[in-house]
């Protein structure tokens, strides 16, 4: 097992088991999700904004968006904190004080700083892409000059981070287990549902099989 | 329409088109969520964590966890933005740059306390039951004195709040369209599955109407 080093911050003062400083399951959680939120400082106050996001190795990159441009603002690196959690299910217990969810989380804390060689730069917004749905970026049309310069994507490393999971069924006191209620967990899932072509596509253009074969990870 | 009047850090910079104050857009947004993202500043550094929260008139209430139990250690009313995210799908453009998802969010600023007396609690883990799943508060064993001592619930007034919303196809650069690439979206949508009762069950325990019958939101 490929264990990251636990921090102060990282470490699960509640229900401890649920955490994982696991390398893999992080990952896992990570390459998963569509959507972060990025939390950063901004007056003394906090902000929190959602955005697409990607792991290149042992990296989280951030898309350009209205935080990124905050985060800019701010100066060359700026602490974040930046939250990944896919939902898997309503957990229904006897009492309503076992009620839960399952879930599946990542915390990142680090300092983002943005991507600024032409390189780099090509490399993360191709990681972006290929997170969103593989094979999509070789086939559309690239970058050119301006678009590279109009756009900042950020990376923070994924050396102080941990993984939070809950599964399974209801955990309820002992003495509830005899009441006649029922109990159990109601799935939920992400589902990836038909294409639908933009109106204004060319006659002559199939779907491809990047987008006919795409299932939700 | 219900305006909620506008503030410097909920009036969007980017794409202001994108953004609403219409309380009832936002109310829709929030009732169809499952878990916020709460964003708040310790040690000068920001922390987001992901909760559970329902909307109670025009307050949002978030479930007691390690956020509510960090929140309340920093004193009485602490400064939160508190962020709610659907995904719609995958927005794909004919040009790497106009790549972009559909989503609904929700940025909440204001400042978190904690709900004190014994009937608003109750009435507010009332409302966090009956938002994940309607009718399942007067079905369960009710919080004893113990269990509700020992549950925090915080609550964060909706007067300085906006969302943000992305619909329907990409919108790709005039030139662009010309290009024999396949553009349009990848519909995703959150889904429950068939409930599954928890091994642990009464015999004689059918399932309820409020599970049997429940439809994701």
């Amino acid at each position: 097992m490929n264990e990251i080093p636990r921090t102060e911050r990282t470490t699960l003062k509640r229900l401890p088991k649920r955490g994982s400083f696991d390398r893999e399951v992080i990952n896992t959680i990570l390459d998963e999700g569509f959507v972060c939120h990025v939390g950063f400082v901004t007056d003394d106050k906090p902000v929190v904004i959602p955005t697409g996001y990607a792991r290149m190795g042992e990296n989280l990159i951030i898309h350009g968006s209205r935080a990124s441009r905050m985060l800019c603002a701010l100066g060359k690196e700026v602490d974040v904190c930046v939250t990944v959690t896919l939902i898997d299910g309503l957990v229904l217990a006897r009492s309503a004080f076992h009620r839960s969810m399952n879930y599946r989380s990542v915390v990142v804390f680090g300092r983002a700083h943005a991507i600024e060689t032409r390189t780099e730069k090509l490399a993360a917004l191709r990681a972006l892409s290929e997170h969103m749905i593989p094979g999509r970026w070789d086939y559309v049309r690239e970058p050119n000059e301006r678009e590279l310069q109009q756009t900042t994507v950020l990376s923070v490393p994924l050396n102080e981070t941990s993984a939070k999971i809950r599964t399974g069924q209801p955990v309820d006191d002992d003495e509830d287990y005899d009441l006649p209620i029922w109990a159990g967990i109601i799935p939920l899932r992400l589902f990836a549902q038909t294409p639908v072509a933009d109106p204004l596509l060319r006659m002559d253009v199939d779907i491809p099989g990047h987008v006919r074969s795409y299932v939700k990870p």
